[in-house]
């Protein structure tokens, strides 16, 4: 064992990486990876089970807790966003950088292309198994099993508005999950939380497109369907949906952190404040009085 | 990134509220509002894809963790109560004052208005996608979506009944959870179990009529989907059934209350008050030994 | 609020029962109550929707995090056994009196009673809905909405092994969530990982009766539906089946606590009990020592 | 209660195993034994009653929670591996000594195949019920209620790949849940995240051959019904099928531990090596400083 312990040492040593923010990003592209191949999966075996193995809220559950699995894997190093509107609330609430924004979200892309390209390839055989199955559109078309797609129901209007809603609701819940005035969950369950806002929102918000609420996780499977044999259609369908599920996310991110700030965040942060500079003027005045001793006891004494 | 947190410190001194109560009102109106959002939008999914993507277990999960989440959102700073039944509950056992129960209850009935809308909105094209979607009754109708109505086999009493019984269990579950005498769960986890409790009413008594169990969730839907083109129907229908889900919670409270206290919450709170003024006898019987013996010496050294 | 607090404070004294045994058996009933009305609400729920409302997996569900509820409303006073095959394996073990069992045996089926009579009446007009309601065999009997009875395809002798291994199963992983040497999770998680045996029991061992694996939680019921209009059919039906779920798992807990105490239990209980005797050994063998070199001292003193 | 606590005494100390190892193995068999009572429990749930007691779903909630009893049962004394392919993993991270993987993989093995022997007797009315239940293969075929068989569309070698991804995404989860580094959720609950990962590889990755991703889990299942009836055809169906759940694990195991150390692994650990060595490094440097200094010192004392 000693051996074996030395020669591990040695390739820790060799394949370290000190970089900061090229570790977090490693993290990001591995914890997203996840998301995608764990939530993508159960689509995959909804669809290609034909419903033998798998139901939406089996869908639901799988984004949930992939979600939560994904964090922690990453969490530690990177903050486990997985998901660039994530990044962009931290990023307006001045809590991350932003010259993370952009790293963060093209590994984030990296690791859900990754992610969908491992389904692909675990589900080939009952991919080609299935008749017509690099359609696009139509009734045994599965590029839903990786990118999301609007129901026939759904104008672009308002699919615009249901992932700014989706995406609203998620940050509003994860900003009160990792606000640090307003603490309501144990150290270390953060994580398990996030996956429950994801399960939820599958449960309540997943029958207009899908849920994307990510436009890392739509963007990675899309670019990867448009090369493994879906083609372009995947981009130019129902009037360019793709752009859809990456500009409303950010849209509702600015919503979702202007709500919470404004009904809850703004006040308990302001409380904390308010009692901080309370301290700070009665420790002035404090020191003023005791100045005002010494002033005294000086003229006392000269 | 100074200058954000200058421009960020700035904004949150404008909006920062300073009035305790109503900043309570303002976190349980968020509250109640994902509440409402996350669970009618779990039945708007079950009810507009007619099956496909939900069942009545989709609806019960996302009930019972949108309240977990509505709670972490506003319980540090209102106490997550969600519903006016358990604001009545803690008036009655004199853990909040009484004056905010009406602020709460409107806050609450508010707040699930909003939920309902933002739902309403997100699914607006699938809503006109459904034949005669605005009716009240019939095979098609939607307004069970937003506000509870009675099951075809159901009279009023055995209704009122359901709603009581509902309500009393949801009670006493919240009152074990939240007893500072008999403390059963780690700090922290509240609000998750009170999602359990939510999850298992919709398992075992979401049959009748829906297991409102809360008159601001009912309420608050109910008056949106008047003005949103069903029409005064939804009040009216039923023999003015929406009376039952307002005023048979606040007997259930009563109920619920009463039981616990009787079987749990009477002896634990004793059995604490019991060795307090057991200590406390121990200290005055030790003081007036003391003084007694402070005396006797007084004697002899006189 | 002042005169609220003395007039509760005064019910409270009023109220109070300060013998141990009698508020632990109240506790009990008030947890198994709890159980039996979520637990066979759900029953009730999917039987008389006839599965619109309910499938298997809502009555595990909500059996199993019944149980959850349950313990956490009377666990700090009680101990939150809900199961006298429980307090029986606690007694075995010494970890409980003998005399508790038949206290708690009763109160417990007491409270299932109560549970199954809460449920009758929550659903009493859904129940008279359902043509030859009142059947305890056939295709529309309810009788098993509240006791169990085995499947077509069980013969009694299976169906007693069917509960011995499943009492078995479930004392052997209580066994070792409460064992105080074998500590595997955190204070206060204790009822959610019951919950979680109890429901993975339904989802693994409920095709052939319906995993009573409780004498109070079938007992209370069954004798609540012999008098609410079923009859004694409910008693002699298929050999007197009732007795199976009485007796099988008392057996069960005595093979449970075997198999656990020599696979795991006697061998964590020896390691702490060698460490103390070792400790012992030692600072029997230094104080030896000491005298030993006391009269060494005094020989050389003297 | 005295005599019986003498006579428990008496009789944990007659049956206590000293030896380390072998209390490790008994602990892993009986953890092993709940993982596949309850797992393939479900399975046989769902086949024999034909889906009205089952769906895929409450098999991998099963799975995934009989994951987390089986480590808490076992946990604290073996560490609660339940399979080679972790006992591996962590062998190969030297972390566990070598000489465990085969005793762990034996007793593992061992624990399996009589977990299914107690399915096998629960349900031996239901098995007999089912026409033609002895059949490896066919319609009504039950050997997969024990061991995995690939579906119809599986060439081998995908379903080699297939359960080398499930592997080495198991492997990578539960390598940053035990990552003594990246410490991501509060102790204790480990056991709990396991059965998340199980899961979710259920939800994800069950449908081309059942997510064994456990030699021990398939094997011992395996040699049960070769022996119990179904015959040495469960090892020669579809070219040897059984050979690729004993070996790709492995290989995915290789892969998994790759992929984390070098993603995330190697990083935190480097991390926490660069600070020590610092301090270390800054230790050094003030003992030489102290030495020079008081080396001076006594150059200007001389």
């Amino acid at each position: 064992m000693g051996r074996q312990k030395i020669y591990l040492d040695k390739l820790s040593r060799i394949f370290q990486i000190r970089n900061l923010l090229l570790r977090q990003a490693l993290a990001e592209c591995l914890g997203t990876l996840i998301l995608v191949m764990f939530g993508c999966g159960a689509v995959a075996q909804l669809v290609l089970s034909k419903g033998s193995h798998g139901m939406f809220l089996t869908v639901n559950f799988s984004f949930g807790f992939a979600a939560t699995l994904g964090i922690l894997v990453c969490g530690q190093v990177s903050g486990g966003h997985l998901n660039p509107a994530v990044t962009f609330a931290l990023c307006l609430l001045g809590r991350d950088r932003w010259r993370k924004f952009p790293v963060y979200f093209a590994f984030q892309t990296l690791g859900a292309f990754l992610g969908s390209a491992i389904i692909f390839g675990m589900y080939y055989d009952a991919l080609w198994d299935t008749p017509d199955s690099f359609n696009v559109t139509g009734e045994h078309s599965t590029a839903g099993i990786f990118a999301t797609y609007p129901g026939k129901h759904l104008t672009t209007v308002n699919g615009f508005f249901d992932q700014l809603i989706g995406t609203a609701a998620l940050i509003v819940c994860i900003l009160a999950i990792v606000d640090p005035y307003n603490n309501p969950i144990p150290q270390g369950l953060e994580a398990f939380t996030v996956g429950f806002v994801v399960l939820v929102i599958g449960l309540a918000m997943g029958f207009n497109s899908g849920y994307a609420v990510n436009p890392a996780r739509d963007l990675g499977p899309r670019i990867f369907t448009a090369m493994a044999g879906w083609g372009m259609e995947v981009f130019t369908v129902r009037n360019c949906w793709f752009l859809v599920p990456i500009f409303a996310p950010f849209l509702g991110t600015v919503i979702g952190v202007v709500v919470y700030q404004m009904m809850v965040g703004f006040h308990v942060e302001g409380e904390v404040r308010d009692k901080l500079e309370a301290e700070a003027q009665n420790e002035r005045v404090r020191l003023t009085n005791v100045t005002t001793n010494d002033h005294n006891k000086e003229k006392e004494v000269s």
